[in-house]
């Protein structure tokens, strides 16, 4: 991966926002700026210069890996880069993540140094989530390591189909998914498997449990694992036995609004009208109040990324980019009766899309 | 649980620090108020009312379970609430867990109210983890809860003893483990393990890897799993062969400084007094500068809750309490070399401590 790349980027982000100063310390932030995991850290980003502040823990692995400077993690430290570096005023920081308290510790600190040196005019400036659209993006390594998730992914699934038996439970069948992808290279699960047997697929967010497997249940499995960090997610429906037929009706009209919304997948589609597209199709069949959940999400670092695939959702103006891993995961849901959910990761190319489970 | 008593505790809180309400909405206050498990959802404590507001998705289940009364998680819901219960001025929110960005948002909704009736005199007031001392004092059915996570670790922990064998990776013993505890009833891992061979024991926080096992290394496993949400914790060295002897003599030293620290646990013992005897027997031994961590810290739902053993922390001035649930893990670290560590959790009683592991 091109780290210089990521920070040159933000170095023109900070020029595009007028700031002189991004602070970052969340792991995730860390990972995708260093390569390293961090379970503590910051960033300081300037236009100038870029330093990763760590303790004594991480030091002489950062000093390694890192490919920008590496200085210790102390309030001195950080005051004095402040300090020297030229013409620091406006300091970023991620709002989405930095709790009340963290800020409060924030803004004395950056007191402090105005009370030292009082010709310094520090400002803090709230900013959320800036590395999003840098990170919807996924360069050519980022994409390989998502391919090998999503395979790993698929793979686990097969495994499990084989566990389907009269009497297994939804937790025994995600365990049986879980050891294996853990067994074969995945680091973590992306989420906890909602595994559904019979009428608990109606709900979109069950908790796998003890329901036992009978025979002509519909089975619905949402599984992710991580390989190298970078998530998978897809979520598939089995007929266990005979198919209920108004299950089997809203799979197949879940399918065309799946087909719909993956037909419109290209550079500058707008995220709202992906959304639509899939409702359109639940409307003409008198389903659209069955689909609760938004149609997707990027995917990446983290399970939910930007964009959140939702036509009222905060992103819906946006457009859908070369690179954007994203999720379309139409579903319907009949309370108290079943529910069946479609799930695909795709990448965006050129000119269309690529399915990261069509080929397997 | 009596989850009434957790309420009716807080609306205590609420008269003793002058507050006319208090809003929590993080999933581990929650759970711990009442009992579900909610992605999502808001609880306001008053003196005289308490509310759990939960979107659709949970409303029927909350509605059935929950000890206290149920309302849509809506801002109309919650300005009906501050408008109508009595006199509610000074509102108390978790400020160690509330991020920058849903602060703004609070703050403006509340207001929002003001403007809509300007009568009231409504003031946010930070507290840093308001639930902390009370969760910290466990209840019989959170100890058995405990005591269960913890035989079920020890049981872990002995299955993969049997896997100790040249060649087998680090990774894969934590699997061996992690497999085990969740076929045998753990809900999650309480944390990676943490499994070290040879001189990777050196470093507290190692992240089991590829490392493969050599006769005569030195094996170090710290590992937890959650029964029914509580999390158990625990390390111990198994000298694989034979024993160095510079690693033989600081895992004595680890067992002298850790009978130590125990033979003060008892209610009203300073926190930092455990850390300081511990710290006091590696001082005799000249290893003072070998111990790198805190003495240890409190467990619950979360791994690490308060208080953190430690002499020179936010808690060190506070007190033992019968009901405490806390680890006394003190280690020994040479770089490079190898480490030990030594991990019991154990119950503060009336008149001193009952450990988790020594019975089993």
């Amino acid at each position: 991966m091109n780290f210089n790349k990521r920070i040159e980027n933000l170095k023109n982000y900070l020029v595009e926002k007028k700031l002189d100063l991004l602070i970052l310390d969340d792991p995730i932030s860390l990972l995708y700026l260093t390569g390293l995991t961090l379970s503590l850290g910051k960033i300081f980003i300037s236009k100038e210069k870029s330093v990763l502040f760590v303790d004594g823990r991480y030091f002489e692995n950062a000093k390694k890996h890192s490919e920008i400077e590496v200085r210790n993690l102390s309030e001195k430290n950080f005051s004095d880069f402040i300090i020297n570096e030229n013409e620091i005023q406006k300091i970023g920081f991620d709002s989405s993540i930095i709790t009340y308290n963290s800020y409060e510790k924030l803004s004395s600190f950056i007191e402090k140094i105005k009370n030292v040196k009082n010709s310094l005019n520090l400002q803090l400036i709230p900013i959320a989530n800036p590395l999003k659209e840098f990170r919807s993006i996924k360069d050519l390594d980022e994409i390989s390591l998502m391919k090998q998730a999503a395979a790993l992914n698929w793979k686990g699934f097969e495994h499990a189909c084989q566990f389907l038996k009269e009497g297994i439970t939804e937790k025994q069948l995600a365990l049986e998914y879980e050891i294996f992808v853990k067994k074969n290279g995945a680091q973590k699960l992306s989420f906890d498997p909602i595994v559904c047997f019979g009428k608990n697929s109606s709900k979109p967010h069950h908790v796998s449990g003890l329901t036992k497997l009978k025979l002509d249940d519909i089975v619905l499995m949402d599984i992710g694992c991580t390989f190298n960090n970078y998530s998978s997610d897809m979520t598939r429906v089995i007929f266990f036995g005979k198919a209920d037929p108004t299950l089997e009706k809203i799979y197949s009209i879940t399918k065309k609004a799946q087909m719909k919304a993956l037909s419109l997948c290209r550079p500058n589609t707008k995220i709202k009208d992906l959304d639509l597209a899939a409702r359109e199709v639940f409307k003409e069949e008198n389903y659209e109040n069955n689909f609760v959940h938004s149609l997707g999400h990027g995917v990446g670092l983290e399970i939910h990324e930007y964009p959140r695939i939702k036509s009222d959702g905060d992103d819906k103006e946006d457009v859908l980019k070369q690179g954007m891993v994203i999720t379309i995961e139409p579903g319907l849901y009949i309370p108290d009766f079943g529910g069946v959910r479609y799930e695909d990761t795709i990448l965006i190319t050129q000119n269309g899309y690529e399915n990261f489970y069509s080929s397997i």
